[in-house]
């Protein structure tokens, strides 16, 4: 419990984004975080050239480029089709990295982590990712030990997390981590949203031939 | 099962967004509806002044305006902070039933219910809406028919969801209900979603005190 701890500034949130990311990586994610405004400050980063479209169409406005984004303490990298140009862009991949390593915790949802890899941002740290495209994005990170199995792994100040919806799970045990259990049953609860409270719950990796199990 | 069938035109959902709209009310559902595009055409609709800001500060970009917007088959209105000015809003209440009574579907998430109840679309109809708002919706649809526990209620051609996340859950039932289950299975799936099937799984609406019922 951290309820009589003193108040601190609200963490900001560097959400990053590009064309054709996966709209629930991102808003899923940031419908919790979101909720508690006291601790999260959400800064939507893009590319130059205003909104960004998602791989479904919707357009996201950003408060920042990536030129011009102040400091931020949490980084956040979700999915979708635009990470697979984004692994082979050696100078957003150079700029992620840098803000990656001045970043007090690192994140990301499905495919983002590929791109984590790619900046070396996992090198030495276990991770997770999306079912689906699970030995595409091994392949982007050679040093970084892939757990096929899990809703989400925390190792040190990396967070990562399985495919689109997991990310959701993956935030509230951030916010659970950061500000009390109870801070995040609240955050769910208003959400009417059922928060598997387990990293090891993944029922998805069978599903798709993973790991041996009921599918 | 509806595989053997011949392809049909893909539904055009016009989404109604306004300002401080609840992000995953819209969000959710559309990382559902957008991964079937031969199904569905997403046009998000919205008032003049280009993008609108959400309850928690992430802006959306418009396709459309109200004024200019063409005929949709699926009227979709999400719920959030911005609800309550509209159902004081005589002409946006006026323009949202005409388009409301030309549509095929008529579906909310949320408070998005109490919108659509002000404009007297639930007139005569089974409804449900956020369970921690649900007094105030109830008095903005006094000739519908609440139902304090449901994930969601479809009633002829009327679906409302209850708060937030369980739009996810009623767009998987829409998808199911006009394209089989398997293809709200696959989508889901692909999303590593866990669908609630049932309309009637709600424990949100006993920890609200709703219902009698384990809180």
């Amino acid at each position: 419990m951290t309820t009589n701890e003193p108040p601190e500034a609200p963490r900001t949130v560097g959400v990053i984004l590009f064309d054709r990311f996966q709209l629930l990586d991102v808003f899923g994610p940031l419908e919790m975080l979101g909720a508690l405004p006291d601790h999260f400050r959400l800064l939507l980063i893009g590319p130059e050239g205003g909104p960004v479209a998602s791989s479904f169409g919707p357009r996201s406005d950003l408060d920042r480029t990536y030129a011009d984004a102040p400091d931020f303490d949490v980084l956040f990298i979700p999915g979708g089709m635009g990470t697979r140009p984004l692994v082979q862009d050696r100078d957003f991949l150079a700029w992620l990295r840098e803000r990656g390593e001045a970043a007090e915790l690192v994140t990301s949802v499905c495919t983002g982590a590929a791109v984590l890899a790619a900046a070396g941002l996992l090198d030495g740290y276990r991770a997770t990712s999306n079912k689906r495209a699970f030995q595409w994005v091994r392949e982007q990170g050679p040093n970084t030990e892939w757990v096929p199995q899990a809703r989400w792994v925390h190792d040190r100040n990396r967070w990562t997390s399985s495919g689109v919806a997991a990310g959701i799970d993956m935030a509230l045990a951030l916010i659970a981590h950061l500000h009390g259990e109870q801070a995040a049953l609240e955050v769910a609860d208003r959400a009417e949203y059922e928060w598997h409270r387990g990293a090891g719950w993944d029922p998805f990796a069978a599903k798709n031939g993973l790991v041996e199990g009921p599918a």
